[in-house]
């Protein structure tokens, strides 16, 4: 069978046939970085009561109009606002009552004195030297989020600050996508386990703990499932029981056409398998294959470690986060840094390059330094902050340019 | 007691005085994000044998040279590589042993020439149209790492080529850095927990969980101590207690003066505390209260969820990545993005205002709305994507001016 190599922007297309896979309830304390999974909506006005936001006294804004240093207002102290509890006094002509910063506002009152404007004549009385506006130092019902309102849509990521809005209106527990199970097998006859020390010829599997680590980090749950054997029977059996439990299998590993060509019948063995992409247009990663079995994908990553890791950064990424329920409002969920080329760098026609770099700063400003060391290297990968891309239709950059490097995650 | 407001930059100087809690062992698997605590140095070469880049056949690179299609050389073919075992043939004078990606180079052979070049004659000889140089589709012992090279040093942070590095070389385990343990008190009359239905005057705890999902997110664990009453011995009691089993506490909450005055009097209580800091030169987040009680740094928070927020990315990150081990590579560990700002906006003289600004991209540009609210409205973060910092030397902003926002941290 024959398949035109595809271009990015075409897998990227297939890959948004492949949507969530579930959701589920947790505690608002564990749904930090969660995708919401259901529409949130207020089900009280956030404050609920008139709240000063200064220290000083509640009063009727009408009562200091006009009030100077020179001429200052004078008002009669006629309780404090206890915290936490609805005053039981009222603000009349020419009263105030004490209130902290937080505190309700008392019946009658309409703004607050903030303490530095206010002079202590004695026990019951105090000097206003400054005119308030009505509702100044005031929030007022609902200012934060008023009831009814839609907090939270089906596809927002939950960030520490949105954790406090939901525990400020009382949601102890969310609906949230699930995270996606992804399991990872690596393929090679060469591969041995990591606790193994390798005989010659044998090499310890880079794959799977580079894969897994990238699953976790894009808030998917990476399954091991070890080591097969470059045989068909095997491998078949192995995706067989991936697809069981798991909501996408990963094979990688098997850089040579004839391993390569195992996966692929694997895959088509498969009853109603559709073969999706078979090669895409970049480097490196072209040799990489997808394809639908039921309504999972399942992906053939190539062996060379750092061509899966720009495959992982350019489609598993986007696809993993779909599948997490996401939906990005700034469409690229990379972080770039703009940064000097240090280098000249050649580019092949007809394919995106990604090119792993350093970065460096000197002076205040970044330099992107060119690594350009084979693919199947895992060093290169460490060495690297990010990559970068040479678009299909640029035969080149040069030393001097600004570009814009896609960073590789990082906690901090 | 006097004491000066301090400077953004003497504030993060003062908490250089803290440093990492501690180390231990830990899977690799479990190891993602986690801060290195010992140098790792490769005790082997990786790869420890010759390895082909490519598909094709192992030769003597000499035997190659000058064939062209017109003019090809002709070798004989002496064997296959099997993939991980030692190659028992050797490859002499005009012979020739077919190898997969990642197979062992044959003793003999010093190049690989691809399958692409070649022309199989019959069962035992190929044709090869190109000249191979020596060395050319080979990896070589310790091309990917030399033995004895420092891998990792104290403070990387551990990306998930890194994991696979690690599994490369066989190390199995892994000594890092403890996350730091933060005890989060929240305080004030007026805050109840969030299963609790507020009455006037009363409001649910978002303080509590918005700071210790943000200690989550930079990998500190946060030890919930609940609430706390505006109460001098009821504080003194906890703070004792937080002191004992956490790496470091903070306390928020209690925006009014008196409150202040608590948190200052209990932090002053403890024997040879320090205060160091009483006042930072920002705004949001001026009153804010540091102090080293023996080894640890407790802090005074304000009450208000927003400035609270804009302490903690400003002062708390760092803080709590230099307790974690980490040594950042970038000096800052925020992403930033550059936009248009949408409106002027005015400043003050003689601190740095953090302004809540919301991203938006029209036509492959990024703006940046300011978000005015106060500092007391959590919904005001909701709305924002970053902070805008402006300079204390700088009188204001215009608008269409490039400016570049702090991006809060969001997994994706």
């Amino acid at each position: 069978m024959f398949f035109k190599v595809k271009t990015p922007e075409e897998v990227l297309e297939v890959l948004k046939g492949f949507g969530p896979v579930g959701i589920e309830e947790v505690f608002i304390g564990d749904a930090l970085n969660r995708i919401v999974g259901e529409e949130i909506v207020a089900e009280e006005d956030l404050p609920e009561f008139r709240r000063s936001t200064m220290d000083g006294y509640a009063v009727r804004a009408r009562d200091t109009f006009g009030a100077t240093d020179t001429l200052p207002a004078f008002l009669e102290v006629v309780g404090e606002v206890t915290m936490g509890q609805a005053p039981t006094d009222t603000v009349t002509a020419g009263k105030a009552i004490r209130i902290s910063t937080g505190g309700m506002i008392p019946e009658g009152a309409d703004a607050v004195v903030m303490i530095e404007y206010v002079h202590l004549l004695d026990e019951k009385t105090i000097e206003v030297s400054r005119t308030v506006a009505p509702l100044e130092n005031i929030i007022m019902p609902g200012d934060d989020l008023k009831k009814g309102t839609a907090v939270f849509v089906s596809g927002s990521v939950l960030r520490p600050q949105d954790i406090g809005l939901l525990a400020g209106l009382g949601v102890q527990s969310i609906q949230v996508y699930k995270r996606p199970q992804v399991a990872i097998i690596s393929t090679g006859d060469e591969v041995i386990p990591i606790d193994r020390r390798p005989n010659p010829g044998q090499v310890r599997d880079i794959n799977t703990h580079t894969l897994s680590a990238f699953c976790s980090q894009t808030g998917a749950v990476p399954i091991h499932f070890g080591l097969c054997k470059d045989n068909f029977s095997e491998l078949r059996e192995m995706v067989s029981r991936a697809l069981e439990i798991s909501d996408a299998v990963w094979i990688s590993g098997g850089s040579s056409v004839g391993v390569r060509d195992i996966t692929l019948r694997v895959l088509e063995s498969f009853d109603g398998a559709e073969l999706l992409v078979h090669g895409i247009a970049i480097s490196p990663g072209k040799p990489t294959i997808i394809a639908r079995v039921g309504n999972k994908a399942v992906f053939g990553l190539p062996g060379h470690v750092a061509s899966a890791m720009v495959v992982a950064e350019v489609f598993l990424s986007p696809y993993l986060y779909r599948l997490s329920g996401g939906v990005s409002t700034l469409e690229d969920n990379h972080h770039y840094l703009q940064a000097e080329l240090e280098r000249n760098i050649e580019s092949a026609s007809g394919r995106d390059d990604y090119i792993r770099v350093k970065l460096s700063k000197r002076d205040g400003r970044f330099f992107a330094e060119p690594i350009f060391g084979k693919s199947g290297l895992i060093s290169t990968l460490v060495d690297a902050h990010g990559l970068l891309k040479i678009g299909r239709n640029t035969e080149g950059l040069y030393k001097g340019q600004l570009v814009d490097i896609m960073l590789f995650k990082s906690f901090n």
